[in-house]
Formats: structure tokens, C-alpha cells, sequence
């Protein structure tokens, strides 16, 4: 097509039809390419470390769980459109592996409309599940992981559809939001011709280096949050999160519990400090629990005042989480969201909360139990969406042709 | 109150009034404020770079304008409340002038009820504006500069009233998101007691350290943004940006014109990058005018190629918006947005687009009547929203009683 018909063509609106190739980069463009070069390695030696640094994509596991918080989140949960079958689903997959190995050592995917945005990794990560409609849709029942369903109704939730379920989540993290951004919009382009895009929801933690020395991130109540995580790599960590025993596809993999809760600031707000931690059971400050000096200090339970009061009150949210069965353990990575404001002043604000586990039933559910029928901090938490996620094991390496979920569709 | 009867009272149900006060910080509390102390000077001796970058508030001007883009943003607006009169509206500004100047340093405002959150100023700044209803609803019509009204209507325009207009606007940036969030909260909570929130619209740029050296930032489309500012601090900058002559209330001070620009990603993705170029009029990659070198390169509108073709088409972005005339100068500073993605995968992204100014009659409405003409980009980018803000001048120093707006309510 000459340069003079592809102006015409451009100006008369069919540009937005997608119908138009570029026949060549043009005489204009080549003028520029020199100056072009240059800047792109003035670029490269001024790459800072925030977006210099990477999280390793191959291995047993999938990146984004073992992963200090990025600062930037996006939960993208997809339905699957009737036509999409289990062999479509597998191309999916394999192309989805392929975009975030690129990605994730800040590479513009294959046919990136807009390389420019690919400026490096950023901790860029994106970690693929599926639901339990995944297995039904795609005629997979036999796959399916015992018991694997959506978590009963609990009496505290007021879910929403628009922030619940889904067939197959990416979950998408970055240390900057314009390369979340772009990667986002990456995963998503060659998404849709299998799935609907069925919600996304964002989040945020501190920015890179913020969170001070020696305590965790805290969430917009104010509160120490993560306490009593198992630590990362340690054989706990281990026990608690991978799957070991299971269907031969998810070794490796673990079970993701997402929640969506809604924090009630105003009211909350309203509190003293005092009030604030009986509520939670621990010192807002450092995260001490009651009556004891320092955030991972052990809890004791049966500390009474000069009054004969426990110290810890019975509807303190600590007691009512803190498991007595040592398996009922879970791994939290939680994220904030921030949406809007009411024109009264009410902050649409909570948590994008994550549990990870080996079996959901054994170790979420108990706990999540117990906080449904006791615990003071419902009045100021309202959990408005929720799925249930099996999160598929890593890719071991690209050369074998290997990609995340193989083993679902052999 | 005892803290017995504390503890049902808290119980049952009556914390979430606000009534309940904290008698004391009780013998839980205490037992840890040795820890918290050390904890606090650990904190202290961590914060980090990021963190402890601030921005001066007191000065001649406002901060937040002649201000390195911050990774997020923030614009509130407000509607006044109908018993709201210029009596209160100077108590509110006393009151948001001190949280502003305690939040830029990185304190908590005066009776925060999470100053846990309060971490470092992280560049925090809070610019604060009027608009023309202020003048109309407080009784102030002789105060309001000439011709300051909402922009005529254009035809490239799409607004909708949920992203446009106001009375006051605060506009909140920082390079921490829990740090604007809570920075956000306090100014809304001083707020609502004199008037409704009618918007907040958040936005993001890179995160700290993450543009390339020589490279400004990039927008959501891949476009190198902002070229032709001129240079902050400058002569030329303060001439296009500070009011100089206008009401003694608004010397030191500047209008700024706000735009939400939705971006069509999918089709424009559908162009290639020559395409691309054309409707630009200048190199993706480092933003060269097309037939030139480097992004600050003087435009050749006149340049044609060997067809004898203009290099930069009638329709180029670049060349509508190009000002003939040296008065016709903006200074601007985009933000992105990104609200969420369809079923289909399109994008809901733009920009938070602002321009800053001493006259929008001579500098910003030129350009935007030229680009409403004629402007290919106009097939890709649709406003949604719009405001215009007469941005108060700044505050000298805090202890000879000044604050934002004084001379507006003498």
C-alpha cells in the first residue's frame, strides 16, 4: 500500500477496524533510528533497582507466592466461553506461559503492540489457577481435586458477584504500575479469545523500601498485618502451602483462598487506640499481642488484669484466629484496595485477602469457622467477594515444552 | 468508665456509634511501650530513601505543580454544603492548611486516628483549589477572576458529570500508596463537615527511580509524554504557570484545566507503529519529531518526503497542537488511570490530564479549539471529564496565622 492510500485510508476511519498493516517503517521513522539507539542504551545503564530487579519464573512452583509484597496487584478472574474447549483451554496456557516468561525478566511478549511499556521487570510476576467450574466446563471431572468447591456460605459474608468466582485467575503483580499495567493488558489480550474477562480487581502494599525495618506492611486500619506467617523456604512454609499428595497436576502446586473484605473505617476510626487493640488482641503499634513485648512473641491466652480479666478478651480477633490444631495453618499474602470515597467521607477501602494452603478444608475452614461465630473485628470487616483457586505447579523449564497446567490436559 | 463495663459496652454493639471514649491505655497497653519505643527508633533509622523525600510546603506557591510527577494521585473534589458560608469555608481551609503542612513532613494531622500510618512524607504534597462556584455559592462574586467558568463545550467532548466539576478540589499525590491513602482520608475527614465529596480519581505514573535517564514518562499508549514543557523553575515557566496580575488573592497562584482522556487501547493497538507515528507527528520510541533526531528537536512542519508528502500529516497530534503563537504555552502534568477491564478485554485506561496556566482564555482554549478541529488522535482519545481550578497561591509560613485562601475571605 503506497504511504499517500495509507493516509487516505487512515484519515477516512478504517484505521480503527485493526484492517490496517503497516507496510514499511517509512523514511520519517528512519531518520530518527540513530538518536533512537542511543537513547535505548542510555536507558539500559540508567535501569534503577527498583525496576532492574527480578523474580525467577521456572522452577517446582509458580512465582508470586514465595515473593515479598509487590507494590502494585491485580487480581484477573476469567470465565470460559462455551466454545472453548479443553484443547483451546491448553493453547491458552501455553501461550500464557510464554507471555509471562518474557515478562517476567521485563521482555515485551510476541507481537507486543506496544514494546515501549515492556521497560523491565519490576518484580513483575503472574500466577495461573483455575476454579472448580474449570474442570466441569472442560469436561475434566475425573481431574478434579476431591471436594474442590466454592467455601460454604458463612454468616458474616455479603458477597457480590462481580468480586466472586471465576473458571481460571491470573494474578498479576509489579513493583511499578505502569509495567502491572501493560502486563495486565498483555495477559488479557491473549486471554479473551478463550474467556471472558469475568472481574479485576486491584490492589496496593507499600512502595518498594518503604516498609521500615523489623515490622510488616500494615493495611489501612493501621493494624501490623501477617503476623505469624510460616516463614518463606522453611520446611513449615513447606508443609503448610505445597501440594504433595494430590492428582499427579498439581504437585507442586497449592490452593489459593481469596477474599475481598470490605473495612468499615468510619466507624472503626471512632475507636481509641485502647479499644482498637482489644478488638484485634494485639498492640497497634509493633503487633505485641496483649501483655507481651514483641510482635512474634507467644500468645498467652489465660494472662489476666489486677481485675481477673483476661488480658486478651474472648472476642478478641487473635483468639478466635489462633489455631490449637497445629495443621490448621495458613500462609496470608494480603494486599489493600482503595476504589472511591462516598460523598459522606467513607472510604471504599479493605483488604484483597489471600490465604494459601495445602487443603483448604483442613486449614483454612476451621479458622474461618471459628472467626464466623465469634469475633469482634466482623463489626468492621465484611467480606464481599471470595473464590476458591488450585494453583498450578511451576514450569520446570521452556526448552522441553513445557507450560503451566500440561499435566490437567494429558 | 470501668473496664469491665468497657468491654460490654464495646460488645454490645454500641463501639460502632463513636460514642465510646477510652478511659485509659490500660495495663496491656503499657506492658509493651518499651518495645514499641525500640521499635520506633528502628523504624526511624530505616526509613528509606523513597520514604523520606519530601517536598516544601510554605513558599510563594503551592507545591504539587512545580513537582517531579509522584507514582500516585489523587483528585478530590467537593461540592459545598448548602449551610456552608464564607465564615466556614475559612475555617475549613485554616484546617486543611495545617494537616497539609503536617502531612508533607511526614506527622500525623492533629487527632489522626491511625497515626500509625503517618510513615515519611514520601513527597506528599496537597494542592488546593476552587472553582467557579465557590465565588457564586459563598457570596463572593467580586472576588472571582474575569471569565473564569467552566470550558464551552467541544466536540470531541464526552463528560459526564461523576468525573467533572466542583467547588474545591484537593489534589494529593505521593510516591507511597498507603501513604496517600491515608494522607487522602485525614483531608476528606477535616472535609465533610463543610462540604460532599463529588469525586476522587486516582491515577499513577512510574514508580520512584523507574524512568530511564533522558526518557520522560510514558503514557498508557506508549507515547513519550509531556515534551515541550518548558523547564520548571525557569523564566519561561514561571511566566506561562504564576499569575502575576489578577485579584491580590490568586498573585502567586494559577489555573489549571482538568481532563479525563479515556484511551481506546484495542483499536489503537490495531495500528501499527508507523501508523502510529502519523498520528502523532512524532517517533515512538524517543519522541523525535518525525524527520528528526531527538525528542527536543524543533519541529519541521514544512519537511516532505520524496513523494513530496509532508512528513508530519495535515492531521498529526503534534502539529494541531503546536502554538503558532508564543503566548499559546501550557505547562502539563498527566497522570494514567486505569479503572478496569470489560468482558472483552478493552481497557478502561486514560489519562488524569492537567494543564497549569496564568490565563486558560489565551494559553489552554487556543490549542484545545485547534485540536477539537482537526486532530487524528481525537479518533483514540474521547475527554470524560473536566474541571477548571483557580489554584490558591501559596502559604509563607505558618506562624503569623496565613493559610490557603486567607486573602480570599478578607
Amino acid at each position: 500500500m503506497s504511504k499517500i492510500s495509507r493516509r487516505g485510508f487512515l484519515f477516512g476511519g478504517a484505521a480503527a477496524t485493526g484492517a490496517l498493516v503497516s507496510a514499511s517503517a517509512g523514511a520519517a521513522v528512519g531518520a530518527s533510528l540513530g538518536a533512537e539507539a542511543a537513547t535505548e542504551a542510555a536507558n539500559k545503564a540508567n535501569l534503577t533497582a527498583v525496576l532492574k530487579r527480578r523474580e525467577r519464573f521456572f522452577g517446582q512452583h509458580q512465582n508470586g507466592i514465595e515473593t515479598e509484597l509487590q507494590t502494585f496487584t491485580n487480581f484477573v478472574a476469567f470465565d470460559l466461553k462455551p466454545e472453548t474447549d479443553a484443547a483451546a483451554a491448553a493453547r491458552w496456557f501455553k501461550l500464557i506461559t510464554d507471555d509471562i516468561a518474557r515478562l517476567s525478566v521485563g521482555e515485551a511478549p510476541l507481537a507486543d503492540p506496544t514494546p515501549q511499556l515492556a521497560m523491565g521487570p519490576a518484580r513483575f510476576t503472574a500466577t495461573l489457577a483455575v476454579g472448580p467450574g474449570f474442570f466441569d466446563k472442560l469436561g475434566l471431572a475425573d481431574k478434579k481435586p476431591t471436594g474442590f468447591e466454592q467455601l460454604p456460605a458463612f454468616n458474616v459474608d455479603q458477597l457480590r458477584e462481580e468480586y466472586s468466582y471465576g473458571d481460571v485467575l491470573l494474578h498479576i503483580s509489579a513493583d511499578d504500575p505502569i509495567i502491572l499495567s501493560h502486563g495486565v493488558r498483555s495477559l488479557v489480550r491473549d486471554s479473551v479469545g478463550f474467556a471472558k474477562v469475568r472481574y479485576s480487581q486491584q490492589g496496593f502494599s507499600n512502595a518498594q523500601g518503604v516498609v521500615p525495618g523489623g515490622v510488616r506492611q500494615r493495611n489501612l486500619m493501621g493494624q501490623v498485618d501477617g503476623t505469624d506467617n510460616p516463614e518463606i523456604g522453611s520446611s513449615d512454609f513447606n508443609n503448610i502451602v505445597w501440594v504433595e499428595n494430590g492428582p499427579d497436576w498439581l504437585i507442586g502446586g497449592t490452593f489459593l483462598v481469596f477474599r475481598r473484605i470490605a473495612m468499615q473505617l468510619g466507624t472503626w476510626d471512632a475507636l481509641g487506640r485502647t479499644d482498637k487493640e482489644l478488638v484485634i488482641g494485639r498492640n497497634l503499634q509493633n503487633g505485641a499481642p496483649l501483655g507481651k513485648q514483641n510482635e512474634n512473641d507467644p500468645i498467652d491466652f489465660d494472662a489476666v488484669d489486677a481485675n481477673g480479666l483476661k488480658l486478651i478478651p474472648e472476642f478478641a480477633h487473635i483468639r478466635r484466629a489462633h489455631a490449637t490444631n497445629p495443621t490448621e495453618r495458613i500462609f496470608r499474602r494480603p494486599f489493600n484496595y482503595e476504589v472511591g470515597v462516598t460523598p459522606d467521607g467513607e472510604p471504599d477501602v479493605g483488604l484483597l485477602w489471600t490465604a494459601y494452603q495445602r487443603d483448604i478444608s483442613t486449614q483454612f475452614l476451621p479458622i474461618q469457622k471459628r472467626l464466623d461465630q465469634l469475633d469482634l473485628l466482623n463489626k468492621w470487616t465484611v467480606p464481599i467477594g471470595s473464590a476458591v483457586w488450585a494453583v498450578l505447579p511451576g514450569v520446570e523449564q521452556s526448552a522441553n515444552g513445557d507450560y503451566l497446567g500440561k499435566k490437567l490436559f494429558q
